[in-house]
């Protein structure tokens, strides 16, 4: 097997390929976790050459690209975007082992039919043969979605978001697809900002109330919670340094919260403090309306100042952050638990090595709520390549119930990340075929499709019960 | 090779094959480390059924079963023993990459001669089948561990254990395996738990000396350490948060002791410090013995407060706990050693990211004491899976000197768990039949045989040096 | 493929096969950091028998053999050279998956021409054989260097050193291998030393400058660097517990400076501070010079006090420490950055726990200075071995851009190392093969000999710029 990302790619047993082909392959996508505009999905935009879907706004590509040397002036600088679509196409062409190399070759091929090879000398022809797909019926915002077989899509919005473009999505009968908000309040968080004082006044006018207290900031927020429930979400999403467990009165908690509003930032430990009361908070509101939370954490952010100041955040300047001590997420999800407050939960870590960490967290608070009522969610950023996603499915098979796991999302900003699902799949195949091909687990082929199906899409389903679009 | 969990499971290459039929089967076992109830193996027990022996106290299985969503009814409630055995069976079907999916199958085939699968379909059959064995001659306790080529046994007994079982089985001319205390004094250490100074009043009744100070604690303990010794004990096991380095003068310790004493709680510093005097006071008294010190950490226990509440400990709600700083364990060992007063030694994190500090502070201590005088224990509880174990292995060739690992134990609460004996020997195998076929090692079938039954058996009776029992 | 290290070893695919003995295995070498004495090179020694040369001074081989329970009279003490390899030779033989056992033969093979296998019961012919050739023309320093294909080595050397033997070699017309100085000022950093004002007093003398305050080791120590330079050094290294970030004022650091001269020891607080200090100092030079920095880091050593006392540091008793924090080590090259100071880096950390830290951080400073300005450094000591270096490599490709990596380096003391250089390359191939193999990377083999020759030694030349001796 010596050709290159072939329709069996990483399909290396004949157990895999019938579970790929024959399960995996044919079920629709729900992306409960992205960062695509809703707006941008309404308006059903059109791209005018392949570096601006491709390269505007992928730091997964920026980084390749500086790491290989390339100018910034090829990367978000004022080359063209031919000049850029080389560099980028030079890079590729040498990035073995990255999984920028093969998202870029399955979107090749899925997207515009291009069944070749990327590198400095058929970057021409890839311009050529992309920009005309792009030009063609079907290839926009939407269009592309509907091309993946999506069926839904779940955003990442801010509690002051107005969710105008999910109310037109959701009124428009020329669109299926399911597309609702996602609620992440970060900024509401995020006591030790500059901008933390500007943020409340935004939330302030959009809950149309008072925040002269952390009583009456969480109060906001259940205001806009209603609002984002009234809109079909049901999930939230947590960017934290790590899972903190830090309790603190009630009465210190509005204190820390006063000293800030007075202008003073908090100390390392008020911070702590202040940001578990917030995420306690946060977490009794989602287990009562049934949502699911949601914890990234284990990420340091914006590490190149340069970088920073010239180009703001989500640029490429992010790496693992390897503190994160598990006792403290345990003692954090055990408190919820004590007082009856615990939600559906989906951990994920940046740093791989927490991965058995959390399978085992995991099995001390499941129950009959959900099948897998606390999951620990697929590789994240970083690790979402062959050997990330890999680890992460047998930590959870050795360590858990890999059978209830709600499997794969894209976490993108790109229309054309969706055939990250298939490589999901893929793997998650080839890792069943190679076990019944050892004599690890029974050649049950009915079984053994039941749980791929599950995990590509059935367990998502259920586990979060959206509402889907009827039209 | 596409059956499931055949003769030769495991075993992927010839020499494999040739190894593990030839030289590890065929080897007595030595189960060094086991929470088997010595009244229970004395009596001679018989189950009822097969929920009865596997899932009574098995918290392994139920944390499965709750991951998959089973309610508490059918895993600990008050739903029939054929009822639970169903849940099981359905659960187990669909546990595609879980240890327990093996060693169940493991346990079916050699306990049972079951050679089937366990699903929800055959789940009435393999009911029939192994409750009928159950009532056959031979299926008693005594009769599962002689049925599996058991010779020694050690259990884990508290200082103030009687011994009266050990006592009573070493007596028994009709039992040939010799079934030893192993000494586990943690209840003696845990100074900042509520229940302490209840556990030094049965202490003091124990050893028949007032505890008045520390040094009156180690010297009752010392008088139990003569007791264990007079009953063949050979090794201890600690249970620590991490292998902790706090040296403190006497004088605080026994500070430490009499404010506890005056029932106030330590502090963290405290706490730590007190565990390391009673660290190292054990330590010097193994040394003295030529006893084995094993430290099991890692580990957060009890994280779920609802069910610990209901259920107490060890049912299935601990995890991986990620602080243990390599630098305390190595000053530990290192203070040990520069006072004359370190013991054997074997290591053991839950965490598998601990393996690489721990195979390197091993070769910080190593001498002629003993063919590998200090150890890193067989993949722990959670880690005891495929990957684990081989994880594990391949560290401590890499990093040191495999062939003097004392191997496998089964840390275990029943009397089924052998076949993990089994599972590790398939494992090791595997793993040098593929160094063969690679050319990573020579083709030298004697030496890997002697290798092979070192690490099965002979490395561990070198080790220990238990006085085996003679009929 | 069943023989043992044949010429094909490691290389499991055609692909592999053609890309080593087509592309990586005619490369020279560029060993840019390794434990050379460049006197030993200038002397151009010769070896008494093997014994001297393989365990002289290898601390690898001694702790394997401690772990395998041999006395140390047959390693350190004053049994015969004849004992002393028998004792290693009967332990090499049951040291299945341990590096130095693949080490061991590749140097059999390619310096003695032995190509049987290294055990008790050959120990007697190896010996013949080994001591033989050593007696024989081209078996000295120099030979043995030549004999290897290297082209550049870089030594460690303190900044107090006179580099009279860099000199000499560089004036020496009969030796075409360029050696140049490495820059490794750890001494004049580690303040809570004993020995430190001694350092000092020997700093002085050779920078003929008085060190009265912090700013003026700085200027001692620029006076140094530019000695360095005048020889040609391009690159330093510092041995750190970690990578930390702890600013302080100018002032502050004088004070724990001037304390420290006072002949009181710094705090912990105190030590972190000077050290970031000064590590800001050193980095701010390398950086107006275009040199390399190595951060070697995840070490705990010296952690016998016994051995420590009985025969110094670097005699096999360190360990790898898991403290850190990647938030430091992000924010000190951040901090550089800011201030246009930051050098090309190369971070090794001892834990590959740290690898995808390492990595993603590396992502967050990369730009058109260099392809791979900041480097992940190959798998380091104890991690020399298979799974370590291709988890090192596989991680780098996943998160980074293999392809720019400066390879391999000895890290040795030893004349008979540089096979390790192979065995780094033969790894690389293999994986490269695998990954054509299964299809994930097209076979384009010009492509793909092209990188395997850039990371074996064409990228290590662009990067360091090292001017070579021209003869």
């Amino acid at each position: 097997m010596k050709e290159f990302l072939t329709k069996d790619f990483l399909l290396n047993t004949k157990t895999a390929r019938v579970l790929y082909h024959e399960a995996a392959e044919k079920c629709p996508i729900i992306d409960y976790h992205c960062h695509l505009s809703p707006r941008e999905i309404y308006e059903d935009i059109r791209y005018d050459n392949i570096t601006q879907v491709w390269l505007g706004g992928d730091h997964y590509k920026w980084r390749l690209m500086r790491s290989a040397g390339v100018p910034e002036k090829y990367i978000t600088g004022d080359a063209t975007d031919r000049e850029k679509f080389q560099k980028y196409a030079e890079v590729l062409g040498k990035a073995i082992g990255n999984p920028l190399h093969h998202w870029s070759h399955l979107e090749l091929r899925r997207f515009f039919g291009y069944e070749g090879i990327l590198n400095k000398d058929t970057a021409e022809e890839v311009w050529q043969c992309a920009n005309a797909k792009l030009q063609s019926e079907g290839y926009t915002s939407r269009g592309l979605i509907r091309m993946s077989n999506v069926d839904t899509i779940c955003t990442t919005d801010d509690p002051v978001d107005s969710l105008e473009w999910h109310e037109k999505l959701a009124a428009d009968k020329t669109f299926p697809v399911t597309v609702l908000p996602a609620w992440r309040p970060d900024k509401a968080m995020n006591l030790e900002k500059e901008t933390y004082p500007d943020y409340l006044a935004q939330l302030r006018k959009a809950a149309g109330m008072k925040i002269d207290s952390f009583a009456a900031l969480i109060r906001a927020l259940k205001n806009r919670l209603d609002f984002f429930a009234s809109h079909g979400c049901k999930l939230s999403d947590h960017a934290l340094n790590y899972v903190m467990y830090a309790p603190a009165t009630e009465a210190e908690v509005e204190t820390i919260f006063a000293k800030r509003m007075d202008g003073m930032m908090p100390t390392a430990a008020e911070e702590a403090a202040f940001k578990y009361a917030f995420m306690t908070a946060m977490a009794a509101e989602y287990a009562r309306r049934g949502w699911v939370m949601q914890l990234h954490y284990g990420c340091r952010r914006d590490n190149n100042p340069n970088m920073f100041r010239a180009m703001g955040p989500d640029t490429g300047f992010d790496c693992v952050d390897n503190f994160a001590p598990s006792a403290q997420t345990a003692a954090f999800l055990g408190a919820l638990e004590e007082s009856g407050k615990l939600p559906k939960t989906i951990l994920y870590s940046l740093n791989t090595n927490d991965n058995a960490a959390i399978d085992t967290i995991l099995g001390c608070f499941q129950n009959d709520t959900a099948v897998g009522r606390i999951q620990h969610g697929s590789a994240w950023w970083f690790n979402d390549h062959f050997d990330g996603m890999s680890d992460q499915l047998k930590s959870l098979a050795s360590l858990g119930y890999l059978a209830g796991f709600v499997g794969m999302l894209t976490d993108s900003r790109s229309f054309l990340s969706y055939p990250r699902h298939e490589y999901f799949r893929r793997i998650l195949c080839r890792i069943f075929g190679e076990w019944v091909e050892e004599g690890f687990y029974p050649e049950d082929l009915d079984t053994l499709k039941e749980i791929v199906a599950d995990i590509s899409y059935y367990n998502a389903e259920r586990y979060f019960g959206f509402d889907k679009k009827k039209i």
